[in-house]
């Protein structure tokens, strides 16, 4: 089912100083602009790895999910990995066939890189917020 | 300075159970057996992705770090992210010029993986634990 880590999404109060962060201290090669998901309530900045991307994300609206998030993470944190999957309705067939909680009943939205994604909750996944997205019908990304 | 993300660290209360999920349920191509990291507290169990690795840990010994980890999160979840540096001994030297938070001092030990490893601690990186580990002088992982 899973592929390629696609991402991982780091949660931060400002892209814009950890993305300093990533670019000046630590040597990242590539940061792209910021891009606002509204659907999600966040601000996205992907940055290239040479075999996957982080995400940086900052709340967007007053309604974002990130907003409880970063209460109890002030400084910021990891906050979900991302894999691909060939084929995302099945996938989400199959977990909830095996009595996964999925966000949003699992139906599958538009993430910040333009693919289908959906969510599965901690609770069943680890303790980890888990994405699955899509896998991108295009040259694969660094 | 950061090259290839290495893998990402997941707490677990168990890895038999986790690993269990990822292979029955998630469909992971290579699950490698379980290691112990003593000086780490720490048992590891590697999981292969395309790119990247998953790298599950449960507490070992009564010292672990993860206890307190797995107490205030009982599900488990995202731990750590690990980063390939080409040369881990400038890295540390240029972190400690800025001002950056090293575990042990910035004193390398080694990781789960054979290779030099140093921890960064979150309150300087974005709220996130940070591996840095020598990039391995072998072929490429997956």
């Amino acid at each position: 089912m899973i592929g390629r880590l696609n991402h991982v999404g780091i949660a931060t109060p400002s892209i814009e100083r950890s993305a300093a962060l990533y670019r000046d201290v630590l040597g990242a090669c590539r940061i792209h602009p910021t891009v606002i998901v509204p659907d999600q309530g966040v601000a996205a900045c992907f940055i290239d790895l040479p075999n996957t991307q982080l995400e940086l994300i900052e709340p967007y609206g007053p309604d974002s999910p990130l907003t409880s998030f970063l209460s109890r993470h002030p400084l910021g944190g990891q906050h979900h990995l991302c894999f691909e999957v060939a084929d995302l309705r099945a996938a989400v067939a199959e977990l909830q066939r095996r009595g996964f909680d999925l966000l949003g009943q699992g139906v599958p939205r538009i993430g910040a890189h333009g693919w289908p994604i959906v969510f599965l909750h901690p609770r069943t996944m680890n303790g980890g917020l888990t994405e699955l997205m899509e896998q991108p019908k295009r040259p694969a990304e660094p």
